[in-house]
């Protein structure tokens, strides 16, 4: 009985690392949507974020059953709960990318206000925070899930300085208003994302500590290189 | 045994509705403070936001406590599992409440742009919407809840109207920029309180009636009047 559960255990954890996967890529194919100027790859990616909620769906009812008919104790039951939050951050971060590609459609109505490098610099950091806080969740490794909520900081950083640079674009050339409002929408599209991957990062230390660390991170400066 | 059961799943529904009655306050003098032009107040309920953490805090516990000692079956699970849920939206709310008062203090370092008569309208609504989220969970009411889901394309509505509207102050006077970009913020924080209180809903529906039905509810439009 415990060894069937233990595979239904893994089961699980192969399905978000799954969700986990596809959601990355939606993020990547947004921001690859919004450099190429691609509005068929913006569609696309808006198409298939009806595969991700369909998978949010399913790893609900899995763990919804698991709780049922196993009702584990102690750490499993914290991986279980977890698993079910885990999947609504994955599915949030997967509407952002939808909302990026929304943007995108819109932007490419008008020529390129400027050539992308921040938005660039801002997602690959992001999309660091996603691959990293599901390897901790699928290692239930609580030091790497504390290294990305620390990293958060520098995405925040990051997304003050667009805004910045983007109000004074605004501020001299009102034609660009619109413009950049959308870029900086995009901004706090990928500014959110992060911040989705640090609640996920919070979840896994709970699930390996049993300690809920939520709410009690102070902010910290990341450590790594720019 | 069962007897003593049903009192704490009773606690547990007068905690989330103590948290959710909180989260509601929050938003109120959040949008009072930008009416009244009140640093204090916005102070004041960016302190309590901790208070709201600590309330998640003890619900997540409560209910992983339940699930452990417990192992409820069917209805009562869902409703272990839903509450565990809803007391992150709300968490996320008190969040979004922070951040209009976080505009509020920036704002109030110039004068005030325009009176503010859209956004507490879309505020009253989107109070409206967690008010009611929060009835349709403690009573169980899935009639209620389909009503609050079908109300968000109004206040989706009301957002793209405000956004339209500082859009023009924009470009007719670049001098505005900075506090019609906040003002916009702000509608899009009251947006997505209103998203949060979708997603309690959704969950009551499926606390109710077994069936998940995120991802699946058609937009409607809003039969209410304006």
């Amino acid at each position: 009985m415990q060894r069937h559960f233990d595979q239904e255990l893994e089961d699980l954890r192969a399905q978000i690392l799954r969700m986990g996967t596809l959601v990355e890529e939606q993020i990547k194919q947004s921001i690859q949507a919004l450099v190429d100027r691609d509005v068929d790859l913006a569609s696309r990616v808006i198409e298939r974020d009806t595969l991700v909620n369909s998978l949010d769906v399913d790893i609900d009812e899995n763990c919804i059953r698991l709780l049922a008919l196993q009702a584990p104790a102690a750490r499993d039951l914290r991986f279980v709960t977890t698993a079910m939050k885990i999947s609504t951050e994955l599915e949030r971060m997967s509407d952002l990318a939808e909302n990026i590609c929304e943007r995108v459609i819109e932007l490419n109505e008008e020529p390129q206000l400027k050539p992308y490098i921040d938005i660039p610099r801002m997602a690959n950091w992001t999309m660091q925070m996603v691959r990293e806080c599901l390897d901790a969740f699928v290692r239930s490794d609580a030091v790497l899930a504390r290294k990305v909520c620390a990293d958060d900081d520098f995405v925040d950083n990051l997304t003050h300085q667009l805004f910045r640079e983007l109000l004074s674009f605004m501020i001299e050339n009102p034609a660009t208003i619109t413009r950049a409002i959308r870029l900086t929408f995009i901004g706090k599209y990928l500014e959110r994302i992060a911040d989705h991957a640090t609640n996920v990062s919070e979840l896994v230390i709970y699930m390996v500590e049993g300690k809920i660390v939520r709410h009690t991170i102070p902010p910290i400066l990341s450590n790594r290189p720019s």
